[in-house]
């Protein structure tokens, strides 16, 4: 099959053995997949990653053995649990400690012709709903994860740190909940995009005060110190970049401000699935560009223009 | 007065000024004093504090123009409040940022013959409770605030990082209110005294395994990495350490095991008072020796002794 391969540097390769699908596994043909910051990250050595990269994907079900998903439309969980240790047991897989990722750690990922995945990481979606919708499942359930770890009252005031894709999904979950959260970034253009959908967004330097919730979706090791002069005492920060925080922080405001900070990853896709399928949250607007499978590496380069929010891939 | 006075260096005093009342406020003759961690920072110029150290005490009134106070002995809360502001009318008094705290921020503390706080700070105590239990009631207060901002059912397992004074009265907390903490520490004398207080509690480089709470009592820049190895994914780190935690740490665990930190300072002194005032903790055998007020800066030599858990200074 064709794949975007990251060994040493990304490749686009046409001679990638398909994928054999383990008991209880089924096969999907990824009909559009969308580039996210930590597929950026992986291309450049994050994980040690060897394989193919992408785990946001929307598909087909061409080979299972459960008929339920035959033949199905689908979005899929991207960690596969071991199903028998005590995380697993505890309803916990997303931190199983013998887990697989699609397209992150030991499962090749969507920026392929074909991927496989357990039958229960997969779940079918409405004809009504968009393959380019459909897409942001995972990264829309990235975002619905804060609000199910952590409870935010309406009234609370809600900052968001970043106008990169992250910053602007969790905007958009926001908004789609009822909340009327603050985004601050650095890039006109995307602050005027997110501001035509009702994002209340902002430059970074014209933050001031201090907030309830402020959601660190920078990316950057300097995100956590901004965030801790942005947050009131007693407040959260929740911390969404997966990216190497290596920082260099001074962290004795958390203590001194009784500050609580959460650490937040992948979510479960049913809120996410509900909110796009009902309407509520239509991300598609966040949409830069779309490329070929053959022309992976250069969606690449156009996923890390600065100024885009997100690229798609289709291989179909 | 007398008095402990950091300025630039610490150094006992005979003629420092006697405190002067604010309306609605007390003066009170100190009984006994404990030394703390933060005092020992403070010395060495951490809050770039002058003035009277001190904020652990026990005293009588002996100048209130409250009647429910004039005579009384008392322990007192630290931080005095402007009653004013949004915090204060929200309950957070101890988040003012107006607020002056007794010994570490804009008003002189309890390394004296007399100090002055405002009424509503200061809380009478049994006579059934003696001097030298009593005098940690604000640093037990300090381990009674983790249990007042998170949760943590009976069953979950607990570790505690440190055996310092930090360390220990939190461990002491956690028996009396029935857990059954591990507590790592570096001093095997410190260690065994603490076995014998009923705390399990072994070398840190013996520990191993991961806990669902972690508290950092470390006193030390390295020990939110060390917290990070050995919580569970989506357990919770306590910070409780207000050192400069200047540190530069890996933080993308928090995000990856979704872990949640809490910054945690001082607490209210009603459960603290109420389990010694009952007995389900006695802090005594922590107490390593005392000092008169006038061999003060001997006193924090001996408190700087890492095998010494608690100095205590007593001005009558």
């Amino acid at each position: 099959m064709r794949a975007l391969v990251i060994d040493r540097q990304l490749s686009f390769r046409s001679d990638y053995p398909d994928p054999q699908p383990a008991p209880g596994e089924s096969i999907v043909r990824v009909d559009l997949a969308g580039i996210c910051g930590t597929d950026l990250e992986i291309a450049q050595g994050y994980m040690a990653y060897r394989g193919v990269l992408g785990h946001e994907f929307v598909g087909h079900v061409i080979h299972s053995s459960n008929p339920k998903l035959a033949g199905r439309r689908v979005v899929g969980e991207i960690n596969a649990a071991c199903g028998r240790c005590a995380y697993c047991a505890g309803g916990l897989g997303r931190h199983c400690p013998d887990r697989t990722v699609l397209g992150i750690l030991g499962r090749d990922g969507a920026f392929a012709d074909l991927l496989r995945l357990p039958d229960e990481n997969l779940i079918p979606i409405p004809d009504s709903l968009a393959d380019d919708a459909a897409v942001f499942t995972e990264p829309l359930a990235a975002a619905y994860e804060l609000l199910q770890q952590i409870h935010i009252p309406l009234d609370k005031s809600i900052l968001v740190l970043g106008d990169g894709r992250l910053g602007a999904i969790v905007g958009l979950a926001l908004r789609g909940e009822g909340y009327e959260p603050l985004l601050g970034g650095h890039h006109r253009e995307k602050l005027d995009r997110l501001s035509k959908l009702g994002i209340a967004a902002i430059a970074e330097d014209q933050l001031a005060g201090r907030h309830d919730f402020v959601i660190d979706c920078t990316g950057s090791p300097a995100g956590l110190a901004r965030a801790i002069d942005l947050v009131k005492p007693r407040g959260a920060i929740i911390l969404k970049s997966t990216a190497a925080l290596e920082a260099n922080v001074n962290l004795s405001p958390l203590v001194v401000n009784e500050i609580t900070v959460i650490g937040s990853r992948c979510g479960a896709f049913q809120p996410a699935l509900d909110a796009l399928a009902e309407g509520r949250i239509d991300p598609r607007p966040l949409i830069d560009a779309g490329f070929s499978l053959g022309d992976g590496v250069a969606a690449f380069e156009a996923a890390r223009n600065p100024l885009n929010f997100k690229v798609l891939i289709r291989p179909t």
